[in-house]
């Protein structure tokens, strides 16, 4: 089992993990955080693996592996069950925490109390809000493996111009080893990394307009455009946070399908065709009048970029046509409005004025059932922090991630508009998922 | 949103898994028990939906909905977060209960220890147990769901017998309601979702071989029975249960990649394609001498059924051949040993003495890396109650039901052997997934 950030090429992209969080567990005021869900350990190894990594504050972590992983290196101790580490740090010379973060939110109950157990004499505090607040902003690195395709047009030396900026930047919000990291992503397996994540989904949202024949249902054109993304290397696995979200490889929408609420948390709803599973489609056959909205996820390489295009079949009208050009307004609105200071809440409030403004409020962000955001963070899973909804103070910083997807629903049409994940620069909002927005007919 | 468990026709299901909840409550003297999580809400609703139900151990109970999902009958009540439970229990006439269950293994623990505060006078106990063993043994409903195409060839009235049998025999496990059900599972509505679950997955199975073509990949190999699995209807997503179990639409095997352990606690490991989800086809092109094992889910209708079958590419050799042989001897022997009351840990006894005779030990269940059982149980999720493993000492019950799945890994073949879905009956199993188990050249 390979942990890509632990290797020696990759220590300057852990180290920088570790002191965001760190920096959050001095705010916490813990001596130590225990992590050991998937996806926080995958933070923080860039790859998957049973056990526990113990962060003290002040000392070097631990990471305790369950087999088959191995201990490979000084930071390793293998195990076989949590109620070993107490005894392993001792022997090590550390101190047992006085106060210790555990995941709240990440892990279920009956193992966070076996935990407790463990550290009997400890105070026991939240650890997923440090590691939620660790992870809010994203290194370069993180940054470089979302980017999309706006490095593959430039020559080798304006690519390099772009990249410092983007580590001259990162300096500013965490006053830290931006320039060290500037070292690690020229080397080609990084720019390749890179490449593999942004592209193909652009690659694979190119082909859609191809999977599609006369008379399909919403479900055989989805699962065509699926086939071309596992083709492409989409893993074929969405992350999604919390344990009432559950979704295949993502939603695809056809007339009025797109009206039918679900009671799972996404900005759109949609039958499905069972109900064990009901969100996206329905296996409703697309006929002209319909629009047909693709949200089909990305996820190449451990981390999702999330995006939205409308086609239609046949003539829409022309309410549907306002709408989707509403919602290219509002992106292009939010694009050069929102940067590091902007509070998130704002970005929903100025996108509902321009919906409401062009007489669209009754179909924004839903129709029969609305949500009441525009977007969301998004990273490793695809629902991270923060949400973009009018009562959120986040304030914006540089190198969040966010996917913002001002969407309508026309309840004879269908849904419309556009999605796209960005990363906050200084200078605004900078595209990731670059590709087409028109409203192409089928 | 509908919740067929819920509607006239099935309030004689639903009350009988109500009453096994209850029995499994008094057991634990719970009061009450609050369900939250989406499987256990899937199982007392045969729907998908945000809230809680709330079900005291003598009176009537109360599904506490959130919206989109509306009230729609005596049972339902309409909240937006679970601080108003009290109030509206309260307005019922309902006592608060002195002792009620939590999901402590299906819910995060934030989730708990808010939940903790809504019932802060009550006694706070484990809830999932609680259901666990109330989906311990299934009811006749749910193995229809889950049986296969034992059904299909027969004709009306020996269908009816068949059937009669299972009620007979749940009878004597759950001592209730059986005649009563056996009148639901003649609905023509029933027999359908019934062949749904199980005519389709091995429908797929049939269709493998023609997914191959020379030269591919083990990856595209498995991207085109997803393909086919997706056409057919499975939808396109599996519910598995742990926070560190995660994987696609399942699993193919090829030649060596079938000795690569992987940190998930499945039977078989396999390196993936990237470091965030390391299980599964690596890319490795398929070779002749090489075995491959389709391990591909089913769902679809929200349950499972679990099944392997494996083909080779040109000669493997007399090992591979007499591994196979002796995971099919393993199954044959299983099928007619295990029915109600044997212990659990018995069936892998056994399966680990079959194949200690045959000199396979060493490849039993992995080679570089083994596990430590033969099976599971399986239903809406994946991996249920019980764990076939050589300490687990449940004794099997009448409509169990289990996946068991003894196979081999020869290192420089791959893995060999068979997986079927078996629901226990008082003749010994019953295969649900009865399809070719031969070794076919692709």
């Amino acid at each position: 089992m390979k942990f890509p950030l632990l290797t020696r090429d990759m220590v300057n992209e852990f180290e920088l993990r570790l002191s965001k969080v760190r920096m959050a567990m001095t705010e916490a005021r813990l001596d130590a955080v225990l992590v050991g869900s998937t996806v926080n350990l995958f933070y923080l190894t860039g790859g998957v693996c049973r056990g526990y990594m113990y962060i003290p504050v002040d000392r070097e972590p631990v990471f305790f592996v369950i087999p088959p992983a191995e201990p490979a290196g000084e930071i390793f101790s293998q195990i076989r069950k949590p109620e070993q580490i107490p005894d392993l740090l001792a022997a090590k010379g550390y101190d047992i925490p006085a106060r210790i973060g555990l995941e709240f939110d990440d892990l279920y109950y009956s193992e966070i109390e076996r935990l407790r157990k463990v550290f009997a004499s400890s105070e026991i505090a939240d650890g997923s809000r440090v590691m939620r607040r660790a992870r809010l902003v994203k290194t370069p690195y993180e940054v470089d493996r979302m980017r999309d395709d706006g490095l593959r047009h430039c020559a080798v030396y304006s690519r390099i111009d772009r990249l410092r900026k983007v580590f001259a930047s990162s300096e500013i919000a965490d006053g830290s080893r931006v320039m060290r990291r500037a070292r690690l992503v020229k080397t080609p397996y990084e720019v390749d990394r890179m490449r593999d994540d942004g592209l193909r989904h652009c690659a694979v949202y190119s082909r859609i307009d191809s999977c599609y024949r006369e008379g399909m249902t919403d479900l055989e054109f989805q699962i065509e455009i699926e086939h071309v993304l596992r083709m492409e290397g989409c893993l074929g696995f969405l992350r999604v946070a919390g344990s009432r979200m559950e979704i295949n490889m993502g939603s695809l929408l056809a007339g009025p399908n797109a009206d039918v609420p679900s009671p799972y948390d996404f900005s759109m709803g949609g039958a499905g065709v069972d109900p064990s599973l009901p969100v996206g489609a329905s296996g409703i056959i697309m006929k002209p009048g319909m629009s047909v909205m693709v949200d089909m996820n990305g996820g190449f390489n451990g981390y999702q970029t999330d995006m939205t295009r409308c086609w239609t079949v046949g003539e829409v009208g022309e309410k549907a046509l306002r709408a989707h050009e509403c919602s290219r307004a509002i992106l292009r609105d939010l694009e050069s409005f929102a940067r590091p200071g902007v509070e998130a809440g704002e970005l929903y409030r100025r996108a509902a004025r321009i919906a409401e403004e062009a007489g669209l409020s009754s179909c924004f962000m839903g129709h029969a059932h609305k949500v009441a955001f525009i977007g969301h963070g998004v990273g490793i899973e695809l629902n991270e922090a923060p949400v973009l909804m009018g009562r959120d103070r986040t304030l914006l910083e540089e190198n969040m991630t966010l996917a913002i997807e001002p969407k309508f629903v026309i309840p004879e049409v269908g849904a419309l508009g556009v999605e796209n994940t960005y990363v906050v620069t200084d200078g605004g909002l900078e595209n990731l998922t670059p590709f087409n927005e028109n409203l192409a007919a089928l």
